[in-house]
């Protein structure tokens, strides 16, 4: 995972990348895609446009185009679907896109069946006008982040994410003299018994009001997707609850052109 | 870098284990330990005592004492050397401990020569009574990541800690309605252009009141520690400002103490 402009990895010449950016203009993964296409093996691509795009081809890469969605944060399933298509193919194998179908075909039923519309209501009622911090471990973490970058782009709240047991060891001090903060704690049925109990001890220790949900699936994956459906209808009630556009962001714009500027004023390193 | 109980890492048989835990009874530590010391090549155990030094030794494993510090964040310094020193001689390679000792001769002279206590002073009051945030990049990731720690910690109040470029995308957008928040940006001389562009848009298109801090060094390595010098003169501070014992952190036992009770109650997995 590269995220960054800088990160030099220790790679061989046997490697495959994949480059994922729903606008294909995200300058750090233009900037490592140009860094890190040369030596690699394999090359793929799930954008659809922008310079991306035009590097692909360019690279005779394998690409897949996603687009339609209403921003990209809303194209998340084709990310995701596309990105799972693409590593099957790169590494010659049918089952991680196979568990993701079966996956997203029970998350269908389960939508049209028994859609959490309440559940995400009582959480954001119980939340209030605090500030989120969200506390997640072993494959909930990448989706405790999203929860976190969710309530950010949809609802405009200040939000955080944090890992447990990292913060049994420093983050549990913090909480004593402040009722501004409330925790939602994700929980999944894998996780071990170890990092149960350290759950149990920071909610304990910390004081902290709090959430625990817990979710359930057949495999990680599920419970990762459930997780991520309850998170972002999260974002979306928060966002009802204070008027806030859910799909506009002109701070991100803003931010593409700042950037851009700076860039014409200075001379290339 | 394992700090949970159940990550996998898809290792061969060739790898080195350096084991790193001041008390030497930090639980995902031992787990890890237990479970990845069977098959690899070189072990390597930074503590003194607890159950990891038991450990270490009816493994044979090459051990480096630690010990003697107010608390294990103190012991950053001989923790920080001493996996220095386990690094360099398990990979047969003297530069990684000759570039620390040559960093800290020069940090020692500035610590003497001009210790940077009216800098911190300054920062801890324009913070006041908000919540740090801070931003880094790059080499000073891990770094923004211990200036939160402290904060927690020492000054046992909330801090939070994001990276740059990713915020762009999605923080940027949570600060408009809120005054409680408080940017501390880290910068050192060796972050690229990129980067210093995308913090440059950060702080304008945010709209957060901030203060940047720029960190120079002849090396990577050296910025970084003065950064962790300053964070933690910081975090020190901002404890005597809220009338915090620096030292104490009952939160932290009472959580192993917890953690332990939960394990006791139920069968093991």
């Amino acid at each position: 995972m590269v995220d960054g402009f800088d990160q030099d990895l220790p790679l061989s010449s046997n490697y495959a990348l994949i480059a994922v950016s729903y606008s294909g203009s995200t300058l750090e993964t233009l900037e490592q895609f140009k860094k890190l296409a040369q030596r690699a093996r394999a090359i793929a691509v799930v954008s659809g446009k922008g310079e991306l795009l035009e590097l692909a081809l360019s690279k005779g890469a394998l690409v897949e185009q996603v687009g339609g969605a209403l921003a990209p944060r809303f194209g998340f399933p084709q990310l995701l679907f596309f990105t799972f298509k693409v590593f099957s193919s790169l590494i010659g194998e049918s089952w991680p896109l196979r568990e993701l179908q079966e996956c997203s075909k029970k998350l269908s039923e389960w939508c049209t069946t028994s859609f959490p519309v309440k559940l995400t209501e009582k959480v954001a009622k119980d939340l209030g006008d605090r500030y989120a911090v969200v506390y997640a471990s072993e494959h909930l973490k990448p989706v405790g982040y999203r929860w976190k970058t969710q309530i950010n782009e949809n609802a405009k709240l200040p939000a955080f994410f944090s890992v447990l047991p990292e913060a049994n060891h420093n983050e549990v001090n913090s909480w004593k003299k402040t009722k501004e903060f409330y925790a939602l704690v994700l929980k999944g049925s894998f996780y071990t018994t170890h990092t149960n109990a350290s759950i149990f001890a920071y909610i304990q220790a910390s004081g902290l009001q709090h959430t625990q949900l817990e979710f359930k699936g057949e495999t990680r994956i599920e419970e990762m997707l459930r997780a991520t459906v309850i998170g972002d209808l999260l974002s979306i009630k928060l966002a009802e609850m204070n008027s806030v556009d859910v799909v506009a962001t002109p701070l991100i714009s803003q931010v593409k052109s700042l950037q851009q500027s700076f860039l014409k004023g200075v001379k290339p390193c």
